[in-house]
């Protein structure tokens, strides 16, 4: 795109859109706000914006006292915590770039990231130290590391060296630093992307990028300083969906999960209760159990006015529903990506559909992926890179442009195809507009099924698989067959209670919704599904695993 | 500042924030939300987003028929309506200037804004021509006007020449514009401020400014699709105070309230009754009025939730509290300028000082200017440029720093002195900041005065001199006095059946709040008191009147 120059305007063009505005702006109108943190025991920590600040400020005065610089990029390999969030501001305010690293990431892809960033120091939790040191001895160029422990540093035993005490620094250092002048595109931040295929891809968000983000999610959100946001997605997941910035942009309490599997779900949901919680973000699977638990409490939680931003994979009516009804909560369908960092669409009703659509047909409009947020550019367009129209039927590739997706990985030219001349990032997910801006996402591209020249949804399949009360897991993939090129397959994990249900039954289901010929050939009953390490479906691996099922027969 | 730059970010910062984006956005999601304008003949026009954006694209083509060029300045001389909204967006798009032209200046100022600007076509409402004429032969550079009227061009008896109807360019252009891709820093309109000395000064807001302060304002008021926005303020005034923007970036419902005075109020409350307004703004005196018309009803209006700006002065206690008991609506205080865009502060109360202070003291809390907005840099700084505490008593002059603060004002070198090197608008108000961050005006920099070298704040005392039940309005200046530099001076304006309330009952008032020595010497009572075009009180022209007061006797 030509950009074209208008008559110049003599205000503040160059004034820099700088993270450590939200959060200057935070500490001198909301100092006392409170910032909960639980820990590893369990108990929960309490400071304000103001305390926070000062260790900010004091995180700076350390780092460069142990030798960051400006434009140095610096590992972090941390919990949802106190600390995380000073490192949120801390670590980028001095012009350095926060390396998120994603604790769940194979041995040799963690390294690669440390690697391929060109991280020079990392910051890592204690009881994250065994990871650090797997990958250690092949990241040579990372000079120090500096653990996050209440420990004395003596006591901390590891092979990790040279290594530093996070608090050590800290207490020795001043509470106070003059934070330079960052031009707005200098990063702020990297993420990598895993995918299904080849090596983890860096995208590096700017202080722009993050900034503007912070501002829509505010506004979308309709977000103030009466929130209560509960930061359960990992803050190495896409900047935590950037809730931690919208939430220093409107001064709002911040509670941090601390570390968390499934297991604590029941722990997280008190202190949502408790804490009064009016934001928060999850994948269905956990706002599921979450909903299991609340199922079970005597007195339900009232939830009215919060925002549950579900994201990850399609959250089932039930689940939105139930939430609805058991405590008044909404559960928010949203769609992003590392590339469109995070939040790119919403499920908002207008007031207008409101009035017009039944019921079952608002709970159908909510399943979508929503309308796009306000800022970004969205064309879904046609094998030959054509735009098809808005009309809720057209299928296509989604394509997102705005000021805040990426336009290229970093450092990784193979990787050119992934975006568009004219700046688009191509999502490698297809799907349709309808003439309400409301985008349905119909599949990956590369997992949509064409059998005899016509297409399978493998996620409205999987989706409707889950509808079935028997069946707790579900997964779709298309695999080479003799005559019709491409035959779907079903994986199905059922329910403990639901152990004798048979593919006929599966099959009758699926016909409430699916055509004969578009029904799967096999239904396997499996006891686990492959995943990838931010837990989609592993895709890739069934399909290899299950290349010859139609042909060796 | 010295701008620093870090490591390169690979993401999108070549994105311009483009106002276009806005509209172009509220039409994906929102094309059939409704806007409302009142007509001439009070009667409502009503149409969508998506006609408006039809039309805004056809005002584009004509545009660029009739010879308008990118970077060539507009003037519009047009009152609040749906033609004006259509401009907004239509005019800057292209890549021309949008200059405002306050029809309530003087003709010589107004010609002078037309000329400084260098406008080379102006847009004028049918009603509004006469004001065109008389500035006309002062401006010889305005190659023709285009006229808004329903009726044929033939019929429209006027002097100016040559004449395009807006309706017939709009009726022959195709809908389907083009737009180019504008640098940001692209000046999108213009608006000169007036002040109370000197010429009027130009303020040229970019593209980018714009568009980021419509999204402060949509996050910082919680904006959504479900606010209708009544837009009362001329949106000749600052760009209507970002409320057009706002709502657009939002997809609210926006209702214009075409043109009107004090008069219309009566009409114009019925219309917030009846389109259901959640958001709009106004001067304490417009709010004023519609409240007494609101005691006067019998079924009061539900206006809860709504939030209603009140800038330009700080609203009476009365007028807050009156509001809140009678329609459940909130005001709130804002604070701004020209040359800050016009929302810098907002009176927003935070949960902990709602708990822990008294109704009476929140009441006081709330006439405060408010906390200013995220985003921006403010420092209070004394005679020598040093800034003070945030101590809540320290009080000096008002800098603000931001992302829509502007740095200079266009072609005139002479008024270098209104901003500092690092970037700071010296806004000319005195105040002082609270450790909460709630900003209070303490007065004018140049209407403070001076006694025996204690200070006086005129603004509080003429504050104090409005709560008394029998004054209307109210103005205190400091006049040359032979013993102490500088003594005040109060005009007064008593309502209609309190004429017998006498000085002595005055100062006895203003005891309650006054040490005896900060007592005015004189008080007038007069019929009316001087004020500027744009409504505020004209104290140069009250301490020219009576600058001999305290010497000749």
């Amino acid at each position: 795109m030509k950009t074209i120059k208008g008559f110049p305007a003599e205000s503040n063009g160059n004034y820099q859109l700088n993270v450590i505005s939200l959060i200057k702006h935070a500490v001198r109108n909301f100092s006392r706000q409170e910032i909960v943190s639980r820990n590893l025991d369990g108990n929960l920590f309490r400071y304000s914006y103001r305390d926070s600040y000062e260790r900010m400020q004091q995180l700076a005065n350390s780092l460069e006292s142990i030798g960051v610089k400006i434009g140095d990029r610096v590992g972090v390999l941390a919990w949802n915590t106190y600390q995380h969030f000073e490192i949120y501001y801390g670590l980028p305010g001095i012009g350095a770039v926060m390396v998120s690293m994603n604790m769940r990431l194979a041995k040799q892809d963690l390294a690669y990231v440390v690697n391929h960033s060109g991280a020079s120091f990392i910051i890592v939790d204690e009881d994250l130290i065994q990871i650090a040191e797997t990958i250690a001895p092949l990241c040579k160029k990372v000079k120090a590391y500096i653990i996050i422990t209440d420990k004395n540093i003596n006591e901390i035993e590891t092979k990790l060296s040279p290594i530093y005490s996070y608090e050590d620094l800290l207490s020795k250092a001043s509470p106070k630093y003059e934070w330079p002048n960052l031009d707005e595109n200098s990063a702020y931040a990297a993420c990598y992307t895993t995918g299904t295929t080849g090596k983890p891809k860096g995208v590096y968000y700017s202080h722009r990028n993050t900034y503007i983000q912070a501002m829509m999610f505010a506004a979308q959100f309709s977000m103030n300083v009466n929130d209560v946001v509960f930061q359960m997605v990992p803050m190495f997941h896409v900047l935590g969906w950037s809730k931690p910035q919208a939430a220093t942009y409107v001064g709002a309490k911040l509670v941090f999960s601390g570390r968390w599997s499934l297991d604590d779900l029941e722990e997280l949901t008190s202190i949502m209760v408790q804490e009064r919680v009016s934001v928060s973000g999850a994948v269905p699977a956990v706002f599921m159990t979450m909903l299991e638990f609340i199922r079970k409490m005597e007195q339900k939680p009232d939830l009215t006015g919060a925002r549950l931003i579900c994201g990850g994979s399609e959250p089932p009516i039930a689940l939105m529903r139930g939430f609805r009804d058991e405590t008044g909560g909404e559960i928010i369908h949203s769609y992003g990506s590392t590339e469109a960092m995070a939040i790119t669409t919403l499920n908002i009703l207008k007031p207008w559909l409101e009035e017009e659509l039944s019921e079952v047909e608002l709970w159908n409009l909510k399943k979508k992926q929503g309308t796009i947020v306000s800022g970004l550019d969205i064309i879904i367009v046609d094998e030959n890179g054509i735009e098809l129209p808005q009309d809720g039927n057209s299928s296509g590739e989604i394509l997102l442009r705005g000021p805040w997706i990426t336009r290229s990985y970093y450092n990784a030219p193979e990787t050119k195809e992934s975006f568009t001349e004219d700046g688009y990032f191509k999502t490698g997910d297809a799907g349709s507009l309808d003439s309400e801006g409301y985008l349905k996402i119909t599949d990956r591209i590369k997992d949509v099924i064409k059998s005899g020249g016509e297409w399978i949804s493998s996620i409205d399949m999987e989706n409707s698989l889950i509808s079935h009360p028997g069946v707790l897991e579900a997964a779709v993939v298309g695999i080479p067959h003799p005559k019709w090129d491409e035959r779907p397959l079903a994986l199905v994990v059922l329910r403990e209670e639901f152990k004798s249900v048979s593919k006929e039954e599966i099959h009758k289901h699926l016909s409430n919704k699916f055509s004969k010929w578009q029904l799967p050939d096999e239904i396997l009953f499996v006891d686990t599904i492959p995943r990838t390490s931010v837990g989609k479906l592993n895709k890739k691996t069934i399909r290899m695993e299950y290349c010859d099922i139609y042909t060796k027969k």
